[in-house]
């Protein structure tokens, strides 16, 4: 048996509450199939679609309806992992009562510290929320100093927010405990959301969003699991990705993929993350397992049948 | 040692995020001294104000935007359960941080079954959302037969939705494993998202609202809890209230209890749920205490020294 912590895109979930709630459906089949194999699963997801989908609502809404406050970027982030959660343990629950398994099933919700001092509250990268003209955005950046607004390809301005590296899960020792005692827990929605750690060791919302897999990676060193499954739209990692010497990998090394990482072969914002924090979780522990590999083909992936995976 | 199941009221947790920050930090260390006096708690909270500006905020943003989809109910529910539960657990774990106590705190996504015979379905009362024109009220009637809208006390029209009684809590087990291993939990959110068991055993999210005292007191029951604690804003119960021989309550049975709600004695809506609600706890197993009593004389009242207790 390993414990497998496994990361779901926000984008494989769909942009409407009716979308998400049919590929949830499709996607736990291969979810519960590694339980059917004898493994533990934690189940991390994305929040991008969602969690901006939640901050343009209330972004929206407070603007014309005075009984609607504007809703900070942690708590949207809170949202978005109760209507994910909700929708993940629904149909997980009733997949494995299907099934036949008595297991049990929850979401957690799940703060992530970040450090105050990471260079990326420096030079906030990351688009949120809707589009305004550049008067709009100067009068808003105006008001509050800690509000930036950014030219985002001829379409208009837009908000960037930060995306700092998570350092510790809050929650670490409740998922912990719950694994423990073999519930199927949902956490770290949206990669978690995003805390400092304050001087007298309160914990204080940041407007900033975490990247899921390094969130996942950093969960999945936390509760000592033996392999941190990355899903992706394709089931194996590429070098050459579309071009005519495309060629998919197997297995390799997590210093063999930082030098493909550091060659160019994988495209910011998308497999680079993905390949960085595999190898993040690869390097930590000896034996410890990185997979990149389709939801489809997840089962497989375990096996060493399909999937990238990368160890040390 | 006793394990109390206590209900925070949503009234008493602000309209606004900054509102609701300050009031969970100011009953969390009402909350944690029964923890110091040597007690397992689980948290359950209401939701009406919070779920409601939810609503309001979709309902609001998806009239103007076409990025925004419509949000059912269950799912603001769900966002609603991560809001509060996030500054909920955020707060209790700070102030267990700083008494020096290690125990672990989440919050868990709860979903309430209830029937979907249930005689409230036939008879919505509950107002949501927003305000509507009659002639806009009987256009979205007539667009969704399964809308009721009616005039609410001159201010307009609005929708109504049932609130049925919860019959089961699906994350039971997840909850009751989590107390066991000691982790404070903070669960049935809003009196839980509400579900109908499908006939082939699928759940489905209806659009409902659950009394929260109503599922806390299922919630205590299925969790083998000694102790109903339902929070409210005065220190007692009191028979005659704000009459000139009012009176206040500490101690009485439960079928002293149903007498009094039978003559009236309390305001539906308001004390009459939580005394049903402590009845029906006080009834289902020798032993059980309900208490009915406010959050600053918690500790007080689990002593016997504050408070309305109701026992069999």
């Amino acid at each position: 048996m390993s414990r497998i912590v496994i990361a779901l895109g926000g984008n494989a979930l769909g942009n409407t509450p009716t979308e998400q709630q049919q590929m949830v459906k499709q996607a736990v089949p291969s979810l519960v199939q590694l339980i059917k194999d004898g493994h533990q699963i934690i189940v991390s997801h994305g929040n991008g679609p969602q969690v901006g989908m939640i901050d343009l609502a209330f972004d929206t809404a407070c603007r014309t309806n005075e009984k609607i406050p504007p809703m900070p970027l942690p708590e949207c982030a809170a949202m978005s992992q109760g209507y994910i959660g909700y929708h993940l343990q629904k149909e997980l629950s009733e997949e494995l009562h299907r099934e036949g398994i008595k297991l049990h099933t929850a979401s957690v919700i799940t703060q992530s510290v970040v450090d105050a001092n990471d260079p990326a509250f420096s030079s906030p990268t990351k688009p949120i929320g809707s589009f305004y003209t550049k008067e709009q955005a100067e009068a808003l950046m105006a008001k509050d100093p800690d509000l930036k607004f950014v030219e985002d390809a001829g379409r208009g301005w837009r908000r960037v927010v930060p995306s700092p590296k998570p350092i510790d899960i809050v929650e670490k020792g409740a998922i912990l405990s719950m694994a423990e005692k073999n519930i199927v827990v949902i956490a770290c929605g949206g990669g978690g959301i995003p805390v400092v750690k304050e001087a007298d060791g309160s914990l204080k919302g940041v407007a900033a969003v975490i990247d899921k897999d390094f969130a996942s990676a950093r969960l999945a060193e936390l509760v000592g699991a033996d392999v941190l499954f990355i899903l992706t739209a394709v089931d194996r990692v590429a070098v050459n990705f579309g071009k005519p010497d495309q060629k998919f990998l197997e297995s390799i090394t997590a210093s063999e993929a930082r030098k493909l990482c550091a060659q160019g072969h994988f495209a910011p914002g998308s497999m680079l993350p993905k390949v960085e924090a595999a190898i993040e979780f690869a390097q930590f522990r000896p034996g410890n397992k990185a997979i990149i590999a389709s939801l489809e083909k997840a089962a497989l992936a375990v096996r060493g049948e399909s999937g990238t995976a990368i160890t040390v």
